[in-house]
């Protein structure tokens, strides 16, 4: 049934399921941001507390979850679910997709959230952009990579849609979670291992271990985190209700991207102070896993009308904002990286 | 006297002054979106209605229209107020500094939003971040631009910050009204004028009259708009109202870059169908103007206290985002934009 009409001042305690750990700030941090924001918003009246990804809820478990109301919200990367539906990637990151700002525009001002609202409506869901942590790095690898050959069976730690992308290129992906990542890479279980940028991966060392740092994280141009509503429990809040989560959400998106943006240079100039090696990927492999990406792409078309119908629009935002972008935010960005500042 | 205490669902009707004509749909179009956000959070009990410039007072009059009380609210680009202190041009944009991303990190997550308040406390207002246009074009000119040698006694339309670098180039900035600029182009009254990027130069016909399109606007990397409101008026809110005034700012703000995003790709494909010329700026003119700017910057930081402090940290910050963004996101971008997509 639907739940009852809720009044603006009535007192409400809801809780979000993230999928993440308490010790990736910046990112576990967005949902506490909103539900403060909500707070404020509501004088108190509407109330969210924020569990950890395995506090309430396996963190891969928190689709279900949302969508059969065990908890009212969840705060996620969707492309977790990619195994479901490669769909859910949209409304994240696909390799070689849009960079953070334009993911946001797609989102805000293309067709990006009112084709994903569509798709998530059939698990019962309703969700809104909540956070970015820009384009991430492409992970730390124990030697160097000289060209596509040496991605050739190495065995690299990687999720979803990038792993499916490196095994046409001859790289075994692999499942690890983020807790073992350091002993495998040290062992040498692992050659290679993807986490997020300098400053969650400071923070776990891997430096220590694999000293090879490439860049760009291709795969991840500028994942968008989402928050997850169930639909019912959405429906049933009052209009204000219902704007005190959109905006907190909005407040929450841009100081999460914000976030990122302001720690990681600090902690990018302690990596290369420890010895870090910064180095791009060679064109080769670049151009390899982007042919491979746009096979993988055409090949969901065909088989997947979701994909189909929402990637068409995305690609085609994609290829007008990258004319647009290397113009002129492009020529002013490369002038200023080029300045002793 | 201080306001009185004003409780969350107390009915209010506060006015903002916009600097900004309707036409500029995207800019103007900031406030309505806040307005209307500020209105649903409080089920329509916060009216806030939007005056376009000139309806209430003049455009560049919404700074002491705000100090002193005329009105609780304005929308306006605070490099507008260079002439009374060039520190409000920190608040916005000045030649060579932060892109868009990056001014939003500076005022979310660094000293920028502190910074600033403490200064705009100065003539009783407070601020919050209410959009951005991205990276702006570097304009139009009747003749192509070879060299540094063809700045030299150019009649460029150009206000504030941007004109005074030019002078030292050699240019000769002059100060016309938007509502002017095509007529003086077109008559050779002036050599050239920017105003903002392809969307919006594309409604007032300039490639008609100075086919030549330059880039990057270095003197716009990525100019904040801002909303001012009276401190006394804000102090008197209660705590629901002023987070309302926050989050509705945030989503404003970041539906704004959004908006230009999504627009601007099409308008730049209409001035090229049209004939545009698109050019980058030669690089002795961008070299002349980048060290023309840190003299300035210089000489204000040993005669401005106010400068000299916030400066200071925003030039620092500066330094760090190149730093950072030259590695992964400038790969990222730039490999994209060098894909037929």
């Amino acid at each position: 049934g639907v739940a009852p009409a809720v009044h603006a001042q009535q007192a409400m305690r809801w809780r979000i399921a993230s999928s993440f750990p308490k010790s990736l700030d910046t990112i576990f941090g967005a949902a506490e941001v909103f539900a403060k924001k909500v707070g404020e918003l509501s004088g108190g009246k509407f109330t969210i507390t924020v569990h950890a990804g395995g506090e309430l809820m396996p963190p891969f478990g928190v689709l279900d979850g949302t969508s059969n109301g065990t908890v009212e919200m969840a705060h996620t990367a969707p492309y977790y679910f990619f195994g479901k539906d490669p769909t859910y990637a949209l409304d994240c990151a696909i390799p070689f997709g849009l960079n953070s700002r334009q993911m946001t525009a797609w989102m805000y001002q293309g067709n990006g959230l009112s084709l994903m609202r569509e798709f998530y409506a059939n698990v019962g869901i309703v969700n809104f952009p909540m956070g970015n942590t820009g384009a991430q790095m492409g992970g730390w690898y124990r030697k160097e990579i000289k060209s596509l050959a040496d991605m050739k069976g190495l065995k690299m730690r990687i999720g979803g849609f990038g792993g499916k992308v490196l095994e046409r290129i001859g790289a075994v992906p692999q499942n690890i979670p983020g807790g073992e990542i350091y002993q495998s890479l040290e062992k040498g279980t692992i050659d290679a291992a993807e986490w997020v940028g300098p400053y969650d991966d400071l923070k776990l060392g891997f430096n220590k271990v694999a000293p090879h740092y490439y860049y760009p994280g291709w795969w991840e141009g500028g994942p968008q985190l989402t928050l997850f509503v169930n639909k019912k429990a959405y429906d049933g809040l009052s209009s204000e209700y219902k704007a005190m989560i959109e905006t907190a959400a909005a407040y929450a998106h841009t100081d999460m991207q914000a976030k990122y943006d302001a720690k990681n240079p600090a902690a990018l100039k302690t990596l290369v102070s420890q010895g870090t090696k910064l180095h791009p990927f060679p064109a080769d492999v670049m151009n390899a896993a982007f042919k491979a990406a746009e096979q993988i792409y055409a090949e969901l078309s065909a088989s997947n009308p979701a994909w189909k119908k929402i990637y068409a629009d995305f690609s085609a935002f994609r290829r007008d904002q990258n004319l647009w972008f290397r113009f002129t935010e492009n020529a002013f960005d490369s002038f200023m990286q080029r300045q002793k500042l």
